[in-house]
């Protein structure tokens, strides 16, 4: 038997056990020798990668330390006796293998890898080698079985609605904060839109990111039944919600190896929606050069995926391809982009008519999932009750009922970047400006980001500045600092080149 | 700056770093930040993972902690002023996303890939991500690419040799010690054999543990052209040469993962034997259902891939496919296997047979690389060097020249496990010899293993004990036998049933 200890280190939704070289109950002479382990403690058993170290003082020869997850998981004080043993590969690593091997797996292959990752079975690189296996190749009907084992035991029901919608963006396009504004529009009109949204993982703002701004979004279920019940809709973290955990493992390790395939991006935003409850679905896909699809012949491929496995599971849904070539609204990060909103809502003669009219459009089309509404009215609709204020009066509303958040510290680290040259914005590189918000800190801090003054088609003078970048610490600054210069993600036109070249 | 401190951790060689969430260098106020970090210290820049931690005597919100492999990496005093920046995504990564939409990379993609490897810039993950993609399809050229720049920049020369040999064997087969016995015929004809052994990934003994039961293998490059040249043979572990560091850091991640594929064990071997200067070399490929390659046609695509390349390499390369459906010898585990190859060497009448004759075998093609030799007479030169004892003498040479080791202690827990039915042995699963003999801490312990007392053919009675355990500590023999009762891995023909199902 070991003495548990809890090590405070975080690693990333991996579970990990350090035992010492000298460990009274194993003898890890060699590292080269046990890597995964159950642990048992009280009624339950953990699985765990196993690390060595030779400092007593971290872990003693008597003790086993778990990191955060794995301590959360095992749900035991310090100080419990604990015992370890081997873990026997999990049968479904096999299917690992046929799956590179080029094979169809079948729909209980699906279910057993599932299974093993929500468990903790798998480690992250078991868990990147599946996606990588499988997102080389996945036909529809795989597709369909994954999307159904990840959707899990726990499902949200609602028991009084026929209809339940929701809206999700593809993301790719910095400042893409239509969602808030398609729930407001779509609440205030009185479908219940229970909008489950995301932090960010890779990008300079989440949903959930942008909506904390505002108010607090991290709520349980029962929580998010009663505050649908009273205003009609909700914004909410997801990852707070108790469903989907193959989703949030699968997103982890995604993240981390920076490669995401569309067959796993259906799937686990199918798998979402369906646990959270949802029957009508928007789903909006911005392609651009730079955005995360780069086609419409790419757009409309993962479009036909997702209607098939939205016809088979019976979720209705709308697939809409939208314009991702720049990025939406001026600004990129937390409470720049949550000001861009509340202008929309507040129908300010300064707010982003990009941001303006995509949400319009959305809302529009989540309207027409209501069999009362007449064919091509959404629009109008949606139009209507913005203008009319109805959608800010209910956003509000939202707001109070989630809890108003506590203004976020705008970042006090600024700099603009300027032009080199006068002519017109041609282009404004999306993955450039994420990365370079993302370095400022966005995505961290609500108050760091980006604040565009200039989009394509706009004229600039030589040394008019493009944006303006926010950093909270003076670590996060420099970062952003030292990639700026080498490309500022903006490629102007010059005029006055042209104008010479032609005589 | 940070002040630097090393964290005895042992990570499986990757490089991990730990910060405070307090860091007084960079706020870390959120674990979905930064990952991947760039470290400079000194005159050299390290690679390493970060990870969160929130006890100050574990990492100190000044310091930043590093792990074994790190912390050897960056080669500097605890104590030592070190910065940190974010490290950016290095571009091969985009090679590994066109792999898995099924693309042909070049050789220039390869090359940046394993650069990225040895560099340490890539990630457990990114590495597993890489092997898996490869895996499912790997034209010949590129496994051709991908070996040429595993070879690396560190070549051992032996400027005074035409030819230099070595046999290796793929492995999967539990007792298979050829290569030893091998060696000390090859050097007693004369021919110069520097073995490049391995110690243990998944099996029950590498040939550098069985080797390390009789003497030391763990030597350097200058040592070994001196053994070479005494001796004409050595038996060396090459994880202690400097080359090939890339299939160094792939063998981890394959033996994490469990997946290996063809291509890579191809590259791999190549690339390591081209490192060592090997011109001519041996492959054994053993076929056996329970092995790790199970069909002829299996055998014969990696066949014709170790020759495709090996003659793009000009080095000659001669595979042999041998019979891999059961264990060969008796002894599974170093100090098992030790004890065989000493039995056969010695000319010992309970010498085991198949080891013996695999051997001279094997031994014979390697002697027909020479030039000298007139063909088909290898088998006979080598049968002769055998039985006169001048192999023995050989070894016997090499063992005191590289420094013999001290008798390892055979393993004090033991347990017979017996056959429930009186009849003839009809299959031995390798895999599961493998698994039980590594439960019980063979590959750890060289007096860890299994002694087998029956072999295919042989016949039994019921009680009559099949095989020994031998554990070294209780842990490990509890783990062993936590799994053997399920399954010996024995399956006998119940002769009596048979008899009575005929009247």
């Amino acid at each position: 038997m070991l003495i548990l200890k809890h090590l405070p280190v975080a690693s990333f939704s991996e579970n990990i056990a350090y035992i010492n070289r000298n460990c009274s109950a194993y003898k890890a002479d060699d590292i080269n020798a046990l890597v995964k382990i159950e642990i048992h403690g009280g009624v339950r058993t953990i699985y765990a990668f196993l690390q060595i170290v030779d400092d007593d003082t971290v872990v003693a020869p008597n003790q086993l330390a778990l990191n955060n997850e794995a301590f959360e998981q095992i749900n035991l004080p310090e100080g419990a006796k604990v015992s370890i043993s081997v873990s026997p590969t999990p049968p479904s690593i096999n299917s690992i293998a046929r799956k590179i091997a080029g094979n169809i797996l079948t729909s209980g292959e699906y279910s057993a890898i599932v299974n093993d990752i929500v468990s903790k079975r798998y480690s992250n690189l078991d868990i990147a080698s599946f996606l990588v296996a499988s997102g080389s190749f996945m036909s529809a009907p795989e597709v369909l079985s994954l999307t159904e084992a990840m959707v899990g035991d726990k499902l949200i029901h609602w028991d009084n609605e026929n209809i339940v919608v929701d809206c999700h963006c593809l993301g790719g396009v910095p400042g893409n904060k239509t969602d808030i504004i398609v729930t407001a529009i779509v609440a205030a009109y009185g479908l219940p839109m229970p909008k489950t949204a995301s932090y960010s993982l890779t990008s300079c703002a989440g949903v959930a990111d942008t909506f904390s701004v505002l108010a607090h979004v991290d709520v349980d279920e029962k929580e998010l039944l009663r505050l649908v019940t009273e205003n009609r809709g909700a914004i909410v973290s997801y990852n707070n919600l108790d469903i989907c955990p193959a989703s949030k493992l699968i997103a982890q390790v995604e993240r981390q190896i920076g490669i995401t395939q569309h067959e796993h991006i259906a799937a686990s935003i199918l798998a979402i929606k369906m646990a959270a409850g949802i029957t009508h679905l928007l789903i909006d896909i911005p392609v651009g050069p730079k955005s995360r699809i780069k086609s419409t012949n790419e757009a409309m491929r993962l479009r036909k995926l997702m209607e098939y496995v939205g016809d088979m599971l019976s979720m209705e849904i709308d697939v809409v391809i939208t314009d991702g070539s720049e990025p939406i609204g001026f600004g990129v990060g937390a409470a720049f982009e949550a000001r861009d909103v509340i202008k929309v809502l507040k129908n300010a003669e300064d707010a982003p008519q990009d941001l303006r009219e995509k949400s319009l459009f959305l809302a529009g089309r989540v309207l027409e999932f209501d069999p009362k509404m007449r064919g091509g009215q959404g629009y109008l609709v949606a139009k209507e009750i913005l203008e009319s204020g109805r959608a800010l009066e209910t956003l509000n509303n939202i707001i109070k009922a989630q809890g108003k958040a506590s203004q976020p510290k705008i970042g006090k680290f600024t700099r603009d970047i300027c032009a080199n040259t006068s002519g017109v914005v041609e282009s404004i590189d999306n993955a450039r400006i994420n990365k370079i918000g993302v370095l400022a800190g966005a995505g961290q801090y609500a108050g760091a980001g980006i604040d565009l003054f200039k989009k394509v088609g706009d004229t600039v003078e030589q040394g008019e500045p493009l944006y303006r970048i926010y950093a909270c610490n003076s670590t996060d600054f420099a970062f952003a600092n030292s990639i700026v210069d080498a490309y500022t993600g903006y490629e102007i036109t010059d005029d006055s080149v042209e104008s010479q070249d032609e005589p």
